[in-house]
């Protein structure tokens, strides 16, 4: 009698290919994001190889199966970020005035194309489907493959994206864009403008702007949860991490640390700069997000987190108004 | 009993201050290009100072007068370029994924304060104001000045916006964007996505993006009247003086010139380029133009100017399939 | 191959019944508001008496007819307005925050029940239908009689209302509202907010707004058609008879007559006024009305209009800014 | 500076092969519906095959050719009907609660693959485009084929549908439904529920409504022009002929002939039947449709169309009311 | 400070009148499905006689009562279904393609005359109104009836639906159409094409279409709720009766069992079929539905439900690709 | 990972300034109504003298601190309502048929301009920041004052309104409007024509209709949270104090009390009544409010509430229908 709308965002780990093990999640859609480890995804329509730097989507509802592409050594890991919706889809943001063309392009969507599994049935070997709905895990056990198609048709289906062809675009002359400039996918709310989830990227780029170039310090009416596949992330050097993530909820005043800070304001000559290669993301909801217990407790916590902030000078030379 | 949608394009060219005459357009909007010469307008409003390299809207039903800002030398013409619209009103493109911030910034638009005029009500010596009513043009005198208030509160009001402010945003990848992406001002259709009119500018800015520079030929399903304020436009270079009109209509083919084309695939090495100081702008619709028999018979045609594809070699080395 | 959006106004004026004629406007609806004369229309729908004070609304390819209600003295002629639209229909308009009662009242409406005609087939004295369609008017014959409806059902029917049911909304604190505040019925373009052609009276209410009580001189953005049915129109008086009809286009300037204006502002002390025994209507559209040349021509036109203006003191005592 | 809104509908026919001639309409887009002969169409794209039953849509400023699929035996005209839209697109109508599947799939419709010219350029032999511009025909020659496209992405491309694949939904209970449910393609007006045109097929299919089966005496809104591709239509049985067409206009009355009703009516027992084969069709739109003077002067103008109605008898047993 | 959007279906069994008690829903609306015992209703607007067969619907914040329309044997229930939505209101679906008549008719909807009640007054022999407010039952008691309205007019008033009149459309050539193809009521969702309730129905119809004919298997993004009010339910054949319920959760696969599958799919010559008497419905929601303690514990639980679809055989007879 | 959306609403009391304290909801936006004591507001844009009868709105996410305007007397306490709500903003309701003008007038809301604290920052004095996030509160100190920005530009600004600007409209007819009429801010909620909460007052203004004056009895689809600033509620004469509140939760039955009900009644001559000077105000909304404990123990609970209806005596004198 209820539904949930809002998002969830997991980080995954294992080591194993699922063998005879299926997925399914009621409850909405995933996009994941692979940070170590290539990964192959069964799914009913079809196979997908993804490789780090891709990102891929599986409907709510499907039935899906993720394994290592390659032999993975002992005591590795494959991770990554998990994007979890639970309303609507993930579509292509509108342009607006950038137009026809630009940021991800529809063709450089992939799905896979019909394939079976070659196991016949086998009461005495079963199958077993991990069912996701309403928040909680179910099992059942079905002696045939639930990877059994032989064709299909429709437009209901997994797909993945390379975000090395997404077409950046950004500021020529001067200022800062918002990051909704970066949007890969949106899962827009019902209302306008704003979305249960925003998937954007920072990748490689140039950087031509004049002016301050890194982000300004600001207050969203969104949260803001960010991760690194590879590289550096240009508002925080070396304070994070492939692998990392962070947490900017609603409203939380955050930017780049004071050493970005000065390191950009000390620059008297802005050349244009190509950035080293580097794919940072953005998870970014309209929705307030909860940390669980588990994230809270774990050992990588960065407690001393809002140092970053503290070496900023004090500028102003101005009368202090009595 | 007829409404007239569309717009009408005019170059205007003048030479004196109007003087105890004002105009006022009952059929629609009119924003004003200026490209030789300075302008002070006077509006029920007030005075604005209009330098070239900026322009002005004044809206359908309010009473102005335009005059050189400064002295002019006999025999000098101040003109421009006029945009009129027949249905609603110019605003700024609703920006998508570029966010809260970039192209024209609505704290750049300035509009003047109240103004009156300082002669007394003389019947000896009255006022003339100029009507444009369902295309055509009625007079009336009378003995007060037109421009008497003395306050004003509202938002319909005439405005003017520097150019130089514009924020451009473009690739800094690949690939070549819509010229959507430089839109100034607006008057959207009732069709979602196409205008009656768009204001777009192709002013200074870095070009960065690699691969083939310059727009490619196409067919555009709105018409693309081009003018140029100052410098050179880069896809027709030496082609198109300040001052002059292009006029490419509805699914009529066209692109940059063979000798833009050649210079821009001869690079090998596509270095970050700043372009040098520029203001070329088009008006685009989504409507058909006609052109008045006054343009076509005009000695300043350029009737050769189909010759500047003529130049394209065929590069097709495959087997042509008979 | 073409679709006339906008509207048409007529005044008309006959002395007979139509017998058996019947007519059909393929063009658009029809509203009739009777100056003069009560009257039975007949419908294929069935019957209405319609006096003095109501108006009635025949759609477009209704077959109707109409008859004076009583008998006519030799040289009476009936008369009243006609505004015929080519979009849409006419529909209460949305009361915003006025709630879910207010101006005309659905319940107000009426439509005729089912009524045949009494004359058999005959094709020696046959009915003839006239037929709007395009413009154009059209004739041919039929051996019965079209009003043969026996029993109907649906919602495009005709209707009548009695504008004295209107239930009035106006200023009860300062200030004059806009007369869409008087809307009985819209029929609205494509534009939100603005009407191919809005229905709007000015009933007997009470006026109690302190500070300036006449309509505010003002250029409209819409067309206004005025007419009078009984009484005296507050802001013309005298110089408005029922059964007139002033024109002021779109982004022409007018409002109260000088008389009116030093009338108003005359009173010291404003108490509530109930407004006595009137009701004139605006016929307003966004579209540009032309004035046919019968109109033009004819000995009613008023050629003085605009001296009710002339009386105007200048009362600025400000000193003039030269 | 104009819009041309609206539709025009054409009648063709013609014996030979276009050779190098090429076509492109600048004003809107062309729905063929072939009635003799089966097509091979070039366009920029590729080739499509249309057979007669087959529809095809070539979109506003492709350039396209069409010749005959087979040798013509001379004096054999091949002839259809085309419906040219001046405002937006054919699209799937919204199929509401019809659901997911149902009338055109959109799996059923075909677009080219590339293909190019197996001819050089020459200048001796060039070819000649006619460009069709504001109801205006223009010509160019140019020396290498306007069919030179080697490869392509997009979605505004060329389609073909064939109608058999067209799954009909009907009443299976009682009652008459609105041709509107055998929509297959729609161009929206910008009034929701309206069409600028609706492409409506009558293919064959099971009738099982108990009740009284061939459609009603109706005035309709839109204009109805119909066309028969084979067969006969049920509710003019033998007096329409494949490649005959018939309009009936906004709010002009219609309806089955008097034979057909006489033979509905006259049925007892109601079984299902399965419609012989037949394929009518239907161009509906909200415009009034002028009719050129070729066709009101055409010897094959049926001027006695009015007769198939003047058989229905007097059912009317109750007493006349005087 | 909490607003429960969503749905809730309850199965009613009641054997008494109610007296002198009332009942009033501030949550939402119900819409009540007699399954067993014809009911009249008594409401504020009047009472409605609503047989089995018959469908009706209360309004939020409408006081009523419910009885036995006949003298009920001792020992028998009468019982049937309730959907109650927290969200809007039910109206009729709009029609799309279907166009402007079919489905359920507006016409057929009755609404109750006003009528009050024959008891005075009295503080002796209360009544009992029971409300329910944020999912809890409050009670008061009051001396007069609640049943006292002499008069009303409005269109918030409960009304009743005779299923038998409902204007089945399905497919009449070949494919199974979607469940909402038979919608008689829905209360939409702010999202469009889903709804917070869909009121579904099965009623007798002709099946003509040519190919598979029951329902295919599938997941479904709404959850499916069945109930059957008479006879048989074609995609169970024998294992659903009346007043028995089913429940497919979202994205829960089900289809008919395998015993119709084999039925179905036996058949070599597809005649039409006019199918038995039998009324089966669905609620169908967005939301996700909790079962509750009673139902999971009643042992009128149909614990091997799973058990019909097991003898579905393997009919691939392709090579497994290993 | 939970969008709360709704309201709160909140009385307020306080005795001191807040010197080096600052409040920041992270949670929505809040409508602060003073009912006694003047305030001055310290927000990030600048400060506000907000008198009492003027009511201010800190938006989601920006600091702010409230002092008492002047000295207070001890033991007395400022007091007054908050509206908080937790989805959008608050905006002027489209004003419909009102027109351009009326109610609350864009150009009387005040929104502050740039001021800076004067105290340096202090590590020993530090300030402490107080953020509600999740309907949690944090407090964190900080060194500088929050209160530092020099200069700023932009329209998520604090801003407040003098609520004896506003221009009431009302019925000068007949007949009671719905208290929507008078809106003076409004929260809309996604479903059009309800809100979140709407903020509506009833001020000092002329009373003319003719008819019965009060308000009717009736239930409500929206909860109304009544509160008086100054003066007497029309409603409740004497039973309503200024600073006390009711609350009529959806579906409730209300209205005035019998003593207003028969003064209303007695008279038999209808005068227009200037409004002695009274400030009521509702938060009006489409969620159901609960009640807080704190509220429900309250030693000024009205738990006699009821009786202000037991005095309506038994109009009926018609026959009991038994």
């Amino acid at each position: 009698v209820e539904l949930k709308k809002g998002l969830s965002i997991h980080l995954y780990g294992f080591e194993r290919a699922m063998g005879k093990r299926a997925f399914c999640n009621a409850d909405g859609d995933m996009l994941v994001v692979p940070q170590a480890g290539n990964l192959v995804i069964r799914t009913e329509m079809g196979r997908l190889h993804v490789r780090v730097g891709e990102i891929f989507v599986v409907q709510r509802g499907v039935r899906w199966a993720v394994d290592p592409a390659q032999e993975v050594a002992p005591g590795t890991r494959l991770s990554g970020y998990i994007l979890e919706v639970f309303a609507g889809h993930f579509r292509l943001p509108d342009l607006g005035p950038i137009g026809a063309n630009g940021l991800a392009n529809p063709r450089d969507f992939r799905s896979p194309t019909a394939w079976f599994d070659g196991t016949r049935a086998d009461p005495e070997d079963p199958w077993t489907v991990t069912h996701k709905f309403g928040g909680k895990l179910f099992e059942a056990t079905q002696a045939h493959s639930p990877f059994d198609v032989v064709a299909w048709h429709g437009n209901y289906c997994p797909f993945k994206y390379d975000l090395d062809k997404f077409c950046a675009v950004n500021s020529v002359t001067y200022d800062h864009m918002d990051p909704s400039i970066f949007t890969v996918l949106t899962c827009p709310s019902e209302e306008p403008g704003t979305a249960v989830a925003d998937f954007v990227i920072f990748p490689p780029r140039w950087v031509v702007l004049e002016g301050f170039r890194p982000p300004y310090a600001h207050r969203n009416t969104m949260s803001e949860f960010m991760g690194l596949i590879r590289g550096e992330y240009d508002a925080k050097q070396g304070g994070f991490v492939p692998g990392g993530a962070s947490l900017h909820n609603i409203m939380t005043p955050h930017g780049p640390d004071a050493a970005t800070w000065k390191a950009a304001t000390a620059h008297k000559d802005q050349h244009p700069v190509k950035m080293p290669d580097t794919m940072a993301f953005m998870f970014e909801s309209c929705y307030m997000l909860k940390v669980c217990d588990r994230a809270l407790q774990s050992p990588s916590l960065q407690k001393d987190y809002i140092k970053c902030w503290e070496q900023f000078p004090d500028n102003f030379t101005g009368v202090h108004d009595k």
